[in-house]
């Protein structure tokens, strides 16, 4: 068919994951695809210019994104960027669109059809695509490695000649899919491990991998729809904070990881909780870029407050283990990608009717067509 | 009786440790001593001021070093200190006294008994006083979790619906306490790992922490005395050289722990090693007080080579875990001065002839009085 897909380098400082590894260049030339990868586009995650080429692909540079139908990208494109695209390329990315409306009408004005990636649908047939899983479940398991390279002992009771050295003692909020991977990680390193989740039915996973589950009866069941949690009620927040500021006082690590789909983080850890916690305790907030669950907790730092306790509000955490989140995020872009292709006629076929489509596009045709877009755009 | 014992904050720049923990004093005041703890000493190591009095010592200055019988260290005492210290005081610390004999002869000169406990023998009956033991069984946790943090990757294998993460390959260099403890942590993360060690007979506690032995045949078991490996002869290195850089090539962490007592560190990972890894994996040299076990390795940085190969070169490792730290190391010191007291009169009463004292005594009566110092400064 001769289409052809470009793998820019991402330009946001910092970010050092990239939208493709030498595994899906191969598959995507399979597609049919001439894929073009930005030279140096995976340096940051440890993926040489030289196995891209090796797996089929062609080097090329940022100017040749123009050239494109397909652009595969791990963050928004900027406007510079959206500036050199062509008028009905299609450009999937992770958008964060909510709060960022603005940015997502300029790629409706750029004539872009944009997939925003973490909007997927969690339902059986996307799992291979869902991008906040893979992500967040590296975020897991990196925010207990940051909070034991913070934590000023061991992690495991270690017994010795010269005596017990005691386990540490963990206590992870929110049994998502982070969650649940920094139990596993911090029971792994010996921990004592205890979990809570405004959804009941995250307590017997998370006694599943050995920890403990920590929540009032009073709390019902605060499942939402999508296998989110929606937001607490006034009252349950009230009795889920009482039952935690008691426990988190004995707690050597907090890690947080609260999210509220196109919603700010949800306010955990109060700065009296913090108050109550031992010098040299380590608090890992998840959600610091969404507002952060932990009162004091900066993004991009580690605040240590007045009675010594650190709040690691480390940004990007997935992409702190980025060789590992970039391979997978480069398969969760082909996965959905494959969809949209016609792989007999090997040309690009997109369903507009199809339910991963619609729920993860957000610009087509020179319009913001997201319903969720559309109707804040209306409300404002 | 009245004797006193002083316990300073330690002088020397990033060392947070404290040579004795509020459970010590207790034990200490149990001995007949008057405790005298510096304020401020525990502060690095997460021990309150108020921690330490409610345990019976009293809240003192430096310069109450002046008045104490004892007095407990982590680190040898600069001549600064030792300018304040009364003649005959005994002074335990971790004295670090090859290389540094001027430094020893300064402290002769003051006129105190000192003992270097990192000389203490390694036999059944001192086992509790091993302080190279109960530091370098941290240093190896910590190892871990620095090079946990430095990598780009997950360490365990993540199986998802986008895939599967392999685990990573960890090869540990040195199989005595720190390497072992290496080994068990990042077993516990998942990595696959490997390690080698002179003594053939590490063979079997590596194989029991569920690793596996990397040895040639050719290498004969180089055992030395008091448990630690003796240097290779030129032969051997170059059979095991040959081994361990095929091997190398294949790792993703490296994590070196070879020290030999009172000589400088073996090289075991040369420049064209550290080449022939992947960009992106991480060395850990535990040796880098002692002139480094690899090639390019600095004390007190993180390098990345021309090939993107991390090499981290961090001084007092047990020191970053040093909450943990300072307990066991202030049980060490406990334990052995436990062993200089009549316990009846209440009151020192040192057995010159006791082998732990003849070990680690280094200066008494205004001479340097230890057997291999004695010979060093003949011999020179």
């Amino acid at each position: 068919m001769g289409q052809t897909l470009f793998v820019p380098r991402e330009v946001l400082e910092g970010e050092g994951r990239v939208a493709a590894s030498p595994d899906t260049v191969k598959r995507l030339l399979g597609l049919g695809f001439e894929v073009i990868v930005e030279a140096g586009a995976g340096a940051g995650s440890r993926l040489a210019d030289a196995e891209f080429e090796k797996a089929g692909a062609r080097l090329g540079k940022a100017g040749d994104a123009g050239g494109a139908d397909v652009i595969l990208k791990v963050r928004r494109p900027t406007r510079e960027e959206l500036a050199g695209y062509r008028k009905g390329a299609l450009v999937l990315a992770m958008m964060d669109p909510f709060g960022h409306e603005g940015e997502v009408a300029a790629m409706a004005r750029a004539g872009v059809v944009g997939f925003a990636m973490e909007l997927m649908p969690r339902i059986t047939r996307a799992q291979s695509m869902d991008v906040l899983s893979s992500q967040a479940n590296l975020a897991g398991y990196r925010a207990v490695i940051d909070a034991a390279a913070e934590y000023d002992r061991a992690l495991p009771m270690m017994m010795t000649a010269a005596g017990t050295v005691p386990a540490a003692k963990v206590f992870v909020m929110g049994a998502g899919v982070a969650g649940l991977q920094a139990i596993a990680t911090a029971r792994r390193l010996g921990a004592v491990v205890t979990a809570t989740d405004v959804r009941a039915a995250a307590g017997e996973q998370v006694a599943s991998l050995g920890a403990k589950f920590v929540m009032t009866d009073a709390l019902k069941d605060a499942s939402g729809e999508g296998g989110y949690a929606r937001e607490l009620t006034e009252e349950e927040k009230r009795a889920q904070a009482e039952l935690i500021a008691g426990h988190i006082a004995k707690q050597d690590i907090v890690i947080t990881t609260a999210l509220i789909p196109g919603r700010p983080a949800p306010r955990l850890v109060t700065a009296p909780m913090v108050a109550s916690m031992r010098a040299g305790s380590v608090i890992v907030d998840l959600a610091v870029e969404r507002g952060g669950n932990v009162e004091g907790a900066q993004a991009g730092s580690v605040v240590v407050t007045d009675n010594g306790v650190k709040i690691v509000g480390h940004v990007n955490v997935a992409g702190r283990v980025a060789a590992s989140a970039s391979l997978l995020y480069a398969r969760n872009l082909f996965a959905f990608l494959e969809t949209l292709v016609d792989k007999e006629k090997k040309q690009l076929a997109v369903d507009w009717e199809d339910e991963l489509v619609k729920a993860t596009l957000l610009t087509r045709d020179g319009a913001v067509v997201h319903p969720r877009l559309v109707e804040a755009a209306a409300a404002a």
